[in-house]
């Protein structure tokens, strides 16, 4: 049994910090909204008052926060982890951040005697729910062996891709990746629409094929029931291209199709869609073939 | 058992003819290069000296081709299918063609009293080898009904998707859906390599999480290896995006991703790459960054 | 003086036949809707009852006609320029269509005893109106020195730019290049009135570096001004990014930003746009970022 | 006469300080390559030995720089422009960096006693050398009023667009368009070359119609010459198209036409063009039609 400081317990931290309770750890929570501590506490976990509670007393502190001043800010701060956490602390950093400021934060977390790695989560609310995320990790060796037995707590796949922000580097690829495939089915998914196809038909046999996904398998059927509930919201994901964009130029690298799916992302949060899930990006596609989300009835009565 | 002439033994119409052959129906092969019969006739069916020599006797014509036009010859010449066929024959077109040439040809081959569907697949060079393929089925209900058996032995997922030309739309879908995963995939992997990343790690954790897809299944450790032989070539993805592109202007949409994907696909063939697997898309991206396939090393040694 | 039968008294015809008109020629005109040839007859003109009417006795017949299916129609129907006009009669092809269908028309006419140029304009209805069009020139030297004068009645700048077709292929770059430059103010706008800019100033010094160009001189004020009555229709620049994008596809050349640009344009139709002047492009610009036509007032009270 | 410490005598500082100085100004030039002053001299300033050197006894401070950094750092090092400059004396900051930057340091040069604009420029080179640059000033009324002789003379198109930090707004836009402006070109005369047309022809009607440009005027008859001597480096406009990216983020707009042609710009920077003048974008657009700048003849012998 670890005693575990779980920091942010929104739609992906709640359900992965219960589950390290029911495996039977020691897991104080906290959010900056109270309330958000109740499913934890109902899986046999505490609440903490502040985040110096949480963490006091804490062997591992994990966090699951929004972007990187928000990581910045708990950690840094002067009621930080880094400033009440006891020496050899281990810092689990679920968030998608900034590779960069993922590794200065590593840094400085090692300055003061702590130790940390990245861990950023692919597979969404439902793989949070199922404890079924793929990890990519990044980090010193014996931390990440130190924190496997708890990353797979909450993963299927669990990956140490290299030092400190490599965890979140490929986080970034990730996201590059999913917000393109929305992009492509939405498209797909209009371009049938318009041509009169069977769509759910459709989407059965794209998904047995080449073309087959987890976005397809997730979204597909959301998409077609005009379910936008989140989820993973645009307004993250915007974040997160942000990320990916900034971190391709640092590299020298063209992602001219990335680059193009960043704008359509950024199109769909200034449509006003950004508290939706990320598979709003449907609606700005639709939007673009005149296909506007109120009229829009997927060739269905 | 049924006879079945089978005109166009490629990459993917061999081994589909094979398994019907080896489902002990009674398959008679023809392909314009003889040579390519062999292994049909290894598998147990028959070669035919000529297109007609092939459909005299048969009750069911399956067809494999690259393009449109070879698909009108095939069935409208004067050798073609419709003149030597027996009347109530079934044409079961597994060809990737234009939607609209599709229902053309089927309301052709209904006036001279023969039955044809669309049946385009998914899966490629793996799929037709292991009778996993995905098809896309347009045509009137009965005969989709009598081709299903014979469906079922080469495909893992058949769909009948709607009347005569759907089966082409829907496949016109999956192709923006294949060649965007490719470009996408491209891209992480360009971006994951430039910073550094454990190439074989990093492709593992996507393939777990929402980035997951078929194209990372098959195609990724593929391109980090640097093979690119086909498989589904770009000359005929880059045909193929040619129809998805006319299709969406013919039904008033936009698919600005699927657009530019299209773009990089014909990049791809003017670099001299058509005659290379689809996943040699690759090879632009790289290029785009700077990252020539003669220098590349995938960050390996 | 020559007879000169024009066909076609649109936006652009119109004021074209009447500057011939007044320059001394005899102007036959005709359009399907009768009523177009009012402002020809104003200015010296005739108005034919029928196509073969105003053919007949014509030394030269000029066509301005929207699309290839027109063209080839007005010039092969039964009651067609090619049936009706005397041996030796020069066409001259104002309409911008596809080069492959006006090198195979200039073949035909040549087959029928007639000459024939291609004559596609630039300039808009500005240009059209104050006798000031480009004017891109494909065709034989002798025909296309026998046009010149007329030409020069009605253009600036009359350039042979090669055989027939020529002027088409010069004509789909000019459509891409305007198209995407209007894209570009789109943009370029839309980002200053977000960042709360003096509009009208920005667009003043925009105008005198490198980034001037004729669409800023004539269309920045009119979008800033939410005047969008045409001009040059969205739904026919539509139609001639399509003979771009064919034609780069044919030529195996790889347009990248044109093909997004024509997204955009169709994006525009599709949004119900059709009808107003190509600088509504804009309006597909803002409607990304959030800026709907109907809430928008630049900034200004 | 003013005296006036010009920092900063590249392509562009140079003859902008030389035309000050034979326009009657105590021109005082600095560069960290002290030959680059030599020009300077010879039209009747003089060269300083450091910062500190050139800018004391100036009333006003000119700054032609390339990135933000380099602007902070001139300006407030420990051997900068704030510590040594005479209270009063007026900033005018002729370098393109980013909006919040430029606003940033405006504030602390008021903090400092001093007084700034920014002033940055569009034309390039022949707009320098000419005196005829399109020069977008932001900052308040009274400090533009001052700064508005010396503007003039070195350009042609002066314009007070906004508070400190719009004129570098504004030239973010312009560079949005000149870059897409290029792109277009490139595309537009890679496509005429690959359809045989006379290419300088083509470019005469071209700049006669709605098509013509500054761009097209300046450079494509050096992109046929395969002349890519800077001029203004991709390296530069690299930089250029990140301060759009980012400013345009901020404000919450999708420039997806911009964001493409910035990938673009990244891509000829990749393939190490990065030092030639950004026409070379010319260079990427050609490699993606296969068609190398090694083997490319312009359809010239």
């Amino acid at each position: 049994m670890t005693t575990i400081a779980f920091i942010g317990l929104g739609i992906m931290g709640s359900p992965m910090a219960q589950h390290l309770a029911r495996a039977g750890h020691d897991v104080v929570g906290f959010d900056a909204t109270p309330e958000k501590a109740k499913p934890l506490i109902d899986a046999g976990g505490r609440a903490a008052d502040s985040g110096p509670d949480a963490v006091r007393g804490a062997e591992v502190v994990a966090l699951m926060l929004p972007d990187s001043p928000d990581v910045t800010d708990v950690l840094t701060g002067e009621d930080g982890v880094l400033a009440h956490a006891a020496p050899g602390t281990l810092v689990i950093d679920f968030s998608t951040i900034r590779p960069d400021v993922a590794a200065g934060l590593a840094a400085e977390a090692a300055a003061a005697g702590l130790r940390m790695i990245d861990a950023p989560v692919s597979g969404g609310q439902a793989g949070a729910e199922n404890a079924a995320l793929s990890i990519m990790v990044g980090g010193v060796d014996a931390d990440v062996a130190a924190a496997r037995p708890l990353l797979e707590v909450v993963g299927k796949t669990v990956v140490h891709v290299g030092p400190s922000g490599a965890g979140q580097t490929v986080k970034a690829a990730n996201q590059l990746i999913v917000a393109g495939n929305i992009a492509l089915l939405s498209e797909a998914l209009v371009f049938l629409e318009a041509h009169g196809a069977d769509l759910p038909a459709a989407v059965e046999v794209l998904g047995g094929g080449l073309a087959g996904s987890a976005v397809l398998n997730q979204k597909a059927s959301k998409i077609l029931g005009d379910d936008f509930a989140p989820g993973f919201r645009i307004d993250l994901h915007h974040k997160d291209m942000g990320i990916v964009t900034s971190a391709a130029r640092e590299a020298g690298v063209a992602t001219p199709v990335g680059s193009l799916v960043a704008q359509l992302v950024a199109a769909t949060r200034a449509a006003g869609d950004g508290g939706l899930d990320h598979s709003a990006l449907y609606r700005t596609i639709a939007r673009l073939s005149g296909r506007g989300s109120d009229t829009q009835t997927h060739g269905r009565p």
